[in-house]
């Protein structure tokens, strides 16, 4: 056994507590070096998107958020149907699978089992696959036809922060690739970058909101359209992290079931930029508050009707409804780690995980 | 005000103590009328399944997991790609829906907001327009190019059970409508209803195993393939009687977060009938095990593996794989029916909740 000096240690973690907090700050460069590798060295897919009869994207856990992200993007700009199947479940359907399918398989190590062998199924019917992965030269990368890299570098917290939206970053510059506005729509990317900087600069604001959620046992995530994943995402650090039972759910199904649930004792975690669905989620938080649901609600700087309605804001610069997820994500990943940490909970290596998962 | 007296509302239920059980034990009667309305009207669908590029399913609440069940069963017998879309979400994304569309919008009622508003924007672009409705002449009938009809009578209890199975039992038919084997398929289809009884009968055992579950303040569901979508239904029908945060999960992406969550005070309820993927899902059992958690299983009679590892096991009759969605969920209405009466819940009218959500 090597003991390694605390020093070392610490110093990796460039002065932060847990490895987690120093790659959430890190996402901003993270991001703009994902975003540069694809405005610098001009990835050219040797193919359309809008060529196929659909994209079918497939990944596991975080990634899979990433790519419900990546539906809405890839559908508004290339204009060409989505689905998003869990990597364990497309492995055991007859999905139709030809070579009239893209197939996007999204790991951040390239060697998740579910991802890779149901990719690589869908490659011996036919389809095109296409791999996003942080890991150059990892299984999924070689087995793919085309990959597109993110460049976050070695992350080491188990749970999944700055390779999400390096994968977003990727997703996102994909989704625009052949559209005629690429180079302003990749440029105005690149300067959300700056926003999530803002955001992390006020780390200690939502550290104290974090800390008067510490003991809730339960909550709810809602958003929808691009904040719908972001809920999922949200709800899946928590879970990981801080073993508080949180879930996520698209706003609207809120009346189909989970408003049951809502009473005084569980907190609900609203995702609600201005952005297409704006109106709609603010009805969803009076439905909380009616049921005496305590809100805490993720809105745009100077929202004074969210504010108004939930118990707690957390502000995020304004932004175009298209980039949401890149600011509205960090929130969600400060308040899951700042309450795992006042829990005293093992933020870098959570109980019962592991970084990849390599078995099926 | 009019008082109804007692024993009416009484004779309405038939002698059983809610509408709810009432209706979970009309669903061998309910599934075989909608069968038989199959069989002997003859639904021509006027078009083929596979001669669009995909189906689009469409529905909220315990009609989406209808939907995703059948997506299964289309992918399998018309051999079409199917994606299944929350409603209040089609309705906000640019998912790009032409005539090469088939929509399936499924509702009870026929008149939930958003799946009929997103059913008729999906007609206006073109798409060719298949309802499942439980209500003749309801908005989503009217609106709709062809409409499959379920024979389940008016449902009481807010919570859905037999308008679930007997949406079950038309989405089969549909799937299976065009394929050579459609005789053989159907036939087998309406025998499942006396293994339907056969569950039925054995109520009270199951209502002892749910007792003894009926502090949990918190339950994953884990299923995989058509299993996934009853986790979902099971754990939606114990939220929305029980108000125990229970969350539904495809058993695959377990070690991909919620696994973090398990201990010995999160039972987990696990449906595991021999299918394609019992080996894995064996496996998910034992992961479970090894993080001291409880688990509660479904599975086939005479399953000593399952028996050996699951605290308790409800047994259900052996089934053909693709019909097991029948049996599977029975047990998961009873389970969520038998905690909410011994909690004294308004079981039939449960908190914050409506029947029929006309509201968006």
């Amino acid at each position: 056994v090597i003991e390694v000096p605390w020093d070392i240690i610490s110093a990796e973690k460039g002065g932060f507590k847990h490895f987690m907090l120093k790659e959430i700050f890190e996402q901003p460069r993270t991001t703009a070096d994902t975003i540069k590798g694809f405005i610098s060295r001009e990835y050219t897919l040797p193919v359309s998107l809008n060529e196929f009869r659909r994209v079918l994207i497939t990944a596991c856990g975080t990634s899979y958020h990433a790519g419900l992200v990546a539906k809405y993007w890839i559908e508004k700009y290339a204009k060409v149907p989505v689905e998003v199947v869990y990597a364990s479940e497309l492995r055991y359907s007859d999905n139709p699978i030809n070579e009239k399918d893209l197939v996007l398989a999204i790991s951040q190590s390239g060697e998740t089992a579910d991802t890779r062998f149901s990719a690589l199924a869908a490659k011996e019917k036919g389809a095109f696959l296409v791999s996003v992965v942080n890991v150059v030269g990892s299984a999924l990368d070689r087995e793919s036809d085309y990959t597109l890299y993110t460049h976050a570098g070695p992350e080491i917290g188990v749970a999944a922060t700055k390779t999400f939206t390096a994968q977003l970053a990727a997703l996102y510059c994909l989704a625009v690739s052949q559209s005629p506005e690429r180079e302003q729509l990749m440029a105005k990317l690149l300067s959300v970058t700056s926003l999530m900087e803002e955001i992390l600069s006020r780390a200690e604001d939502i550290r104290k909101i974090a800390l008067s959620y510490s003991s809730a046992k339960n909550m709810l995530y809602l958003g929808r359209y691009l904040s719908y994943p972001i809920a999922l995402e949200g709800a899946l650090k928590l879970k990981e992290i801080s073993y508080i039972h949180a879930e996520g759910y698209p706003a609207g199904e809120m009346k189909h079931g989970p408003i049951a649930l809502i009473d005084e004792k569980m907190p609900v975690f609203v995702i609600a930029p201005r952005d297409r669905t704006y109106e709609k989620i603010l009805s969803n938080v009076e439905e909380v508050l009616a049921r005496k649901g305590n809100v805490i609600a993720i809105g745009f700087e100077g929202d004074e009707h969210l504010r108004q309605k939930a118990k707690d804001v957390i502000s995020i610069p304004h932004v175009e409804e298209d980039l949401s997820p890149f600011l509205t994500v960090i929130p969600t990943q400060l308040f899951a780690y700042y309450i795992a940490d006042f829990l005293g909970l093992d933020v870098d290596q959570p109980r019962n995980l592991a970084k990849t998962v390599t078995v099926e």
